[in-house]
C-alpha cells in the first residue's frame, strides 16, 4: 500500500494511493487503516508530507563514497543527529534558501517510517516495527555545517526536510536505485545496498538510545554527488519502487 | 506564577503552584490560564516535567569557563543542537545510565520555555514570546559525545533531559545564581549573567532558523564544573528565583 497525506476540498486526511485515485483513511494510517469510502482522483488533491513525525533522526556518512567526497572517515557506529519536526515539508513545496547561508545542498535519502512505539528493538525484529519507506531530501546549509561543528542550525531550517511523495509499505528497501536530479541533470546515482549501516542495524541502534514513536522518521544517509541548489532550481529524488520527491528551491 | 504539570489521584493536569498548594489549570497554561477550582496540597501530588516540548534546542559552549574546561573555543555564533522530546523527564525521576557509556555527566542549565508560535523574533521582542523559565540537566554521555562527533546519541538517550520543577513566569533571568550539587557537594557554581549569548539573542538566532512552538524549550548552556554521575548518586540543580531540580542516577 502507498500511504499519503492529502489536502482535498474538504480538509486534510491520510489516504491510500491506488493507481490514479486516492482513498481517504479515517484517523491515522497505523495498524490496519479504516477507509471512509471517500475517494478522489489523485490529480484533484494535493500531496502533503506523508507523515508529521515527532522526531526525525538522521544518519551521517552512511555511504562510503559520500564520506569520501568530503574527506571523512566512515564512522564505526552510526553517527546520528536530529532534524527538527518543523523542518518537514511535502512534495512540491519550496525549499526556502536562508540568507544566512551561501551554499545550500540537496541530499537525497531513503527514509524509514516507524509504525509503533519502540525501544530496544533487535535488528532481527526491525522489519516488523516499520510502517514503510519514503523519500527524503536532507537539505543542508553546507557553509554553516562546517562553521558550526554541530549541525542543529545547518540542517534545521524550516523547509529543510522534504518528505514524500508517499510511504510505500511493501517495498523491499535493501537494494533500490536512488537517483537525485537537479533541473533534470543526474547528480546522485547509487543504490541502497551500499548503505554501510543497514536499516535493521539502524533501528536497533537508534531504538537502543531513544524511544521511537509511530511516524518517527529515520533518514538513512545520502550517497555521493551532493551539491548546491539555488533559487529557481528544482531537485527530484527518485527511489526505485517508491517514487519521486520533487521540490523547487527559492530564496527565503 | 509558577506553572507545573502534576499527577494527582484523578489524572494529569497543568497547575499553578502557590505556596503549599497546587491549583489545577484547565487545558493548557499558555495565554491566560483558566483554573478549574480544584486544588491539592503540593505534598499530595507528583510533579512531572512542567512541559512536554515538541522540540528541545540546546546551546553548546555558552559559558567561557565551561568551553575552556574541555579546551574549546567560544563559538562566535550560538552552536545549537537538538535533544529528542523523548529524553524529557520530570523532577525526581531517575536518569538511566546506559550501558553503552562509561561516563555520563550532569550539566545544570537555565531553560527558556517558549509561549507562542514564533519565527524571526528580534531580540528586542524576545521577552514577550517567552512563557517562563525552568531548570534543566543536559545529561551527556561524555565518551560517546567525543567518539561520535555529532551529539545526537550522546545527549539523546531517554531520561537525558530532566526539566522542572516548574516554570516561573515572572523571574528576571539575566543574573541568577546557578548551582549544581552532586550528593550535596557543590560542583557547578556560576551566574546566568555569564552567558555569552544572552537569552534575547538566542531567541532571535534560533527563531531565525526554525519555527518555535508553544512549549518548546531552549537549554541555554552549562557553566564550568560538569562531571560524572554514577549509579545511586543524586544531582540537584538550583537556580535562584526558580527552585531546585533533583534527579537520582540509576544504571539502566
Amino acid at each position: 500500500m502507498r500511504l499519503a497525506r492529502i489536502a482535498h476540498a474538504g480538509g486534510v486526511a491520510f489516504a491510500a494511493v491506488e493507481g490514479d485515485e486516492v482513498l481517504e483513511i479515517a484517523e491515522h494510517p497505523f495498524g490496519q487503516p479504516n477507509f471512509t469510502g471517500k475517494r478522489w482522483p489523485l490529480a484533484d488533491v494535493r500531496l502533503l508530507a506523508p507523515i508529521l513525525p515527532t522526531k526525525v533522526i538522521a544518519v551521517g556518512r552512511n555511504y562510503a563514497a559520500h564520506a569520501a567526497e568530503f574527506g571523512n572517515e566512515v564512522p564505526s557506529s552510526p553517527m546520528i543527529f536530529l532534524k527538527p519536526s518543523t523542518s518537514v515539508i511535502g512534495p512540491n513545496a519550496p525549499v526556502k534558501l536562508p540568507a544566512a547561508s551561501e551554499r545550500v545542498d540537496f541530499e537525497g535519502e531513503l527514509a524509514v517510517v516507524i509504525g509503533q512505539p519502540i525501544r530496544n528493538v533487535p535488528a532481527a525484529r526491525a522489519s516488523g516495527v516499520i510502517l514503510g519507506y519514503t523519500i527524503a531530501n536532507d537539505v543542508s546549509a553546507r557553509d554553516l555545517q562546517k562553521a558550526d561543528g554541530q549541525w542543529g542550525r545547518a540542517k534545521g531550517f524550516d523547509t529543510f526536510c522534504p518528505l514524500g511523495p508517499w510511504i510505500d509499505t511493501s517495498v523491499d528497501p535493501s537494494d533500490l536505485a536512488l537517483r537525485t536530479e537537479l533541473d533534470g541533470e543526474v547528480k546522485q546515482d547509487s543504490r541502497t545496498s551500499l548503505l554501510i549501516h543497514k536499516i535493521p542495524e539502524l533501528v536497533e541502534f537508534i531504538s537502543g538510545v531513544m524511544t521511537l514513536l509511530p511516524g518517527d522518521v529515520i533518514l538513512t544517509g545520502t550517497p555521493a554527488g551532493v551539491g548546491p541548489m539555488t533559487d529557481g532550481q528544482t531537485v527530484s529524488v527518485t527511489i526505485e519502487g517508491i517514487g519521486t520527491l520533487t521540490n523547487p528551491a527559492q530564496n527565503a
